[in-house]
């Protein structure tokens, strides 16, 4: 096993630099780190390279993963907690293809980390087939985002494209469309089940922008008793329980 | 108009405490920070003393507000986020009483104050008269909780007790209480609807305690199509959707 010592090394500060987007994107790879979200991601096989502190680690690795262990200098450089990680992995990027099934969840930029975060989740539980994220929300290798996934995001397929063009594409493949507005909407209890759907629900800010919500078949708005806005997250799960699929 | 330069001072020494929950506790204020939620807390006469950076301000004051001008330092000192503030007001304790509302909502020992805020924010939304916080869960004067309400949280009855004492007398009262468990659990779906309903959501790794769990009419789970764990802020507003007041 490679030891490494020193946050000089060539390989770590390369590594180090997957904490931000533009490297990411260049080098196709993200870094997950602790032991449960470790694990999640060796179920999916994306694992390429495993730090470890001690030497030791409790996964079963496949034979083409390079294991290293690092001194508590170069993990804390490759982390992206406060506290010293034990276990940190250099991952590829998921496949991105978003399958055909009956649900899907469309996000227009959405920008907090947590909320898409825990969408992923309320997605994966309520039987949708994917997420498909807007090129200008949140990125989905971001660290905090994979952490409020708790490893869902690795099960699960999610893209990120225009999506204007991905909801031209699923209208003629037979999907109704649902977006959420206030304005125009008409309420969520209102709006009939359909064979193949779409939601969609916006940023946090300014909703659903128009350029979307003019593709769409029908806008639901979650009924109120009193003028609030709610957490995007929690109409995201309001709107996907009701509309859950295989009931 | 007093000016304060000095972090030395003793007025700021002891507001600073306040970004302690032990002080906030003794001196039964807290401060809240950033021109938005100062507006909201003015709405409801919390603001005591209000400091400013450049000794100019937006708000529309009663007489009885001290406003004190301080210094970078001094604002930097008070805040609890990493930008100077430009406002910050120390504030006190809200009244705390539960009215007796048809709808309840009743967190056991939710830890995360972003899950309690967005809870408290669909609980306005959905008519809910107020929120109970169990003793062991995260302080309602938690800065974060604070932001992350948008100011909801002033305008609506929360209180801190014991929830079993406190169950126990909303049952005599004629309450349904609705816990959720995914243990002998009814699916959501199936829970009838009552004229005056308590429903409770439990910690975020462990659920609603056995000991609460004893006092509920009925416990309910979430539909899901894959077992995954909803994220505690999604699960409530589901059930207070469903149950929301003045349909």
């Amino acid at each position: 096993m490679n030891y490494i010592d020193s946050v000089q090394n060539n390989r770590v500060k390369n590594f180090a630099k997957l904490k931000e987007k533009k490297y990411r994107e260049e080098m196709k790879s993200f870094l997950v780190e602790g032991e449960h979200l470790i694990e999640e991601a060796l179920k999916e096989h994306l694992v390429k390279i495993l730090f470890t502190l001690h030497g030791t680690h409790p996964f079963t690795l496949d034979e083409n993963i390079e294991v290293v262990q690092a001194s508590e200098a170069v993990m804390a450089k490759l982390s992206s907690t406060s506290s010293a990680a034990e276990y940190i992995a250099v991952c590829k990027y998921m496949p991105h293809q978003l399958p055909k099934g009956k649900r899907i969840m469309v996000l227009d930029d959405v920008q907090d980390p947590g909320n898409v975060g825990t969408i992923i989740r309320s997605a994966l539980s309520f039987g949708f087939s994917g997420v498909v994220l807007s090129k200008n929300g949140v990125d989905i290798y971001n660290e905090k985002l994979i952490r409020s996934t708790q490893g869902a995001i690795f099960h699960f397929p999610i893209i990120r494209c225009d999506i204007t063009s991905k909801l031209v594409e699923l209208k003629e493949d037979g999907y109704y469309i649902v977006g959420t507005s206030l304005q125009n909407g008409k309420p969520l209890s209102t709006i009939e089940e359909h064979e193949k759907m779409v939601l969609i629900v916006g940023n946090e800010g300014s909703g659903v922008s128009q350029e979307v919500l003019d593709l769409t078949d029908v806008n639901a708005f979650i009924e109120m008793v009193n003028f609030e806005s709610l957490n995007v997250g929690v109409a995201a799960g309001i709107m996907m329980y009701k509309f859950r699929g295989n009931k």
